[in-house]
């Protein structure tokens, strides 16, 4: 049996860029004004996301990055921050630059986020924080992380990268503890340009952010605690609000697709699926699978590189896992054992997701990943 | 004698803002190629810089202080860092951020620029680093500072904010010390965007940076020092090559501004300027006078007051100095004294400066500033 190499390549995502004559004319007001940042483009984007998710406050930041970065530092937080270890690595980036100490758990194998239990293991009296994630978009246990924070009187804030649209219990995502942080940038929402967004119910935190995202500083009193630069441009404030547009058919249509997937490789002995609980909705910014090697008869390294030579393109999302990256190998707590982390890792594999994608190329990637096995294991 | 009021008010600054036409072929560009950041046009800006300063390497970031923070962390410095008590404060956030020590020591009186002396009396074993800083574009003494430097091994790097076309020796600063970080945006060069730019003409630093502002992330490996998003945004990079078109004219424009202002205002008593020294050459991105109340007549904060009645706008940098700010009350070392920047800080007085600004302009602040002494002292 021999594979079809699609000649025009299938991405691993593909952002909803505004045509130029579609923007022209905001561009040009940017120009005249001189305003380029955190100007009427930002504040129209903060109010247009505020509206949509239903929360009190939204403020734009350069990066989710630079948001977490500036949570921590407004929430006060101290001591150690509890964060999966199955998650893109800048969560414990905005950690460490706090200069806090991180303590890594382990996820749940349905769900692929923070497990609850684990969280309540590592509570020490130098914890000040959870961190839960909406990997690729599915909701955490969001209920039982925030009666552990309540009943250890701890702050709770969510890494929501790749959440935007997502939803729990019929509310939105942005909702949630004290504050969640959503990522803009091209490989986590539909927007080509980059930018985070902070949301949260707390006016005083709502506040701290605004002022720290400009260096920290007040007009009469100058600076009030260490923080930088963190502000939006106007032209991404533009191309995230023209991303928003359209954001609920997008989700709908990424849902779409993800049946589509789900409902051919489910019976695909060897592939396994991330769980969205009965009450979630998961905007499915990515989309990934689980390969079992010995069921699916090559490892998800070969699969990856097969799909690679069909003009497949795929993600490692997230190998290695944060835990045993250089970056914070002298980070780590001493005795760390993420098993479920690890073996996750190891056999995980997003596959291409965007809004505009059709059902169609979700099956020619299903077929492709069927005709390598076939090819492999006849 | 009545004070003549400009009902045209005359800013601290302009920008050199592109007319939409002149970049809608460039915008157009970035949208159909979908890359917002760290693409074509902010490696053609690199490139630029790197041939209009004569150094190896430009590193375009996100901010100047996130150009600052990857510098520090890049140089893997440690324990104290020592820099002038009278700048912006952001070269004490970058220090912050990396969770080190900061040590603010006075400046010259007449060059406005950190004290080489005061530096050497302040090193302890702790020190790792001198930070200056080139005041309003006036570069320090860098000759002194780069021999202490060497004399106790050192990192010397420095805070170039306003210092972007200024000269040493007829040498373009960008070429000093381990790295020199400038800053793009609107208050200290002619670009309505934002961005900075690292120079360094060591390679092994420059691929730090690049990792570096890019999550710390190498292809294959993954994160391999803590780090976070400062990528420039293609946007940014083209408003910034547009000002850079006629940056010598521009430099020279604002010299003649200031050779109004000092050839007007040296002959009204109790105004005094910065220094610039003869082997040197300012890029004035800031001009600022210093007002002594005595002879003057009337203390900084009165005429400013004063100005900004007749239209004129003013800035006091800076004041608070940086270790008298509320964020930085329990870094700052026990025993500090400094008394040039506690003076300096009371009574200097930024004035309109900008590229395409006359020197009628600066004629009429000089006026301004004669006629509301003429009315106190008569």
């Amino acid at each position: 049996m021999s594979a079809e190499i699609y000649y025009k390549s299938i991405p691993i995502t593909k952002s909803l860029v505004p045509d130029f004559e579609t923007i022209a004319p905001e561009i040009s007001d940017i120009l005249e004004s001189g305003r380029t940042t955190n100007a009427r483009n930002v504040e129209e984007l903060e109010k247009a996301v505020a509206d949509y998710l239903g929360v009190e406050h939204a403020v734009a930041v350069s990066s989710s990055t630079a948001g977490m970065m500036l949570t921590i530092k407004s929430l006060g937080l101290s001591g150690e921050i509890i964060l999966p270890g199955f998650n893109f690595h800048s969560a414990a980036d905005a950690v460490l630059w706090n200069g806090l100490k991180l303590k890594f758990v382990d996820i749940d194998p349905e769900t692929w986020t923070i497990d609850p239990e684990k969280v309540e293991d590592n509570i020490t009296e130098n914890t000040s924080a959870i961190c839960g994630a909406h990997i690729f978009g599915n909701p955490c246990d969001i209920e039982k992380l925030q009666q552990i924070a309540d009943d250890n009187n701890l702050k709770l804030y969510f890494d929501a990268a790749h959440a935007f649209g997502s939803k729990y219990h019929n509310k939105y995502i942005g909702n949630f503890g004290n504050a969640e942080i959503f990522s803009l940038n091209s490989s986590t929402s539909s927007s080509p340009g980059e930018g985070g967004i902070v949301t949260t119910n707390d006016e005083e935190l709502k506040d701290y952010l605004l002022t720290g995202r400009n260096y920290g500083d007040e007009v009469e009193l100058g600076s009030q605690f260490p923080a930088f630069n963190a502000r939006m441009s106007e032209f991404n404030a533009i191309l995230v609000r023209y991303s928003l547009q359209n954001i609920e058919e997008g989700i709908r249509s990424r849902n779409g697709v993800v049946t589509k997937y789900r409902n051919v490789l489910k019976n695909v002995p060897g592939i396994s699926f991330q769980e969205t609980t009965t009450h979630s909705r998961s905007a499915y910014n990515e989309f990934a699978i689980s390969i079992n090697t010995d069921e699916f008869g090559m490892t998800r390294d070969e699969l990856a590189e097969k799909l690679s030579e069909f003009n497949i393109e795929t993600r490692k999302h997230y190998y290695p896992p944060v835990h045993r990256l250089k970056a914070y190998s002298e980070h780590v707590q001493s005795s760390i054992d993420l098993p479920v982390t690890d073996e996750l890792s190891e056999n995980v594999l997003s596959l291409p997701i965007w809004s505009q994608m059709s059902s169609n190329i979700a099956g020619k990637v299903c077929s492709s990943i069927q005709k390598i096995r076939m090819d492999t294991v006849k």
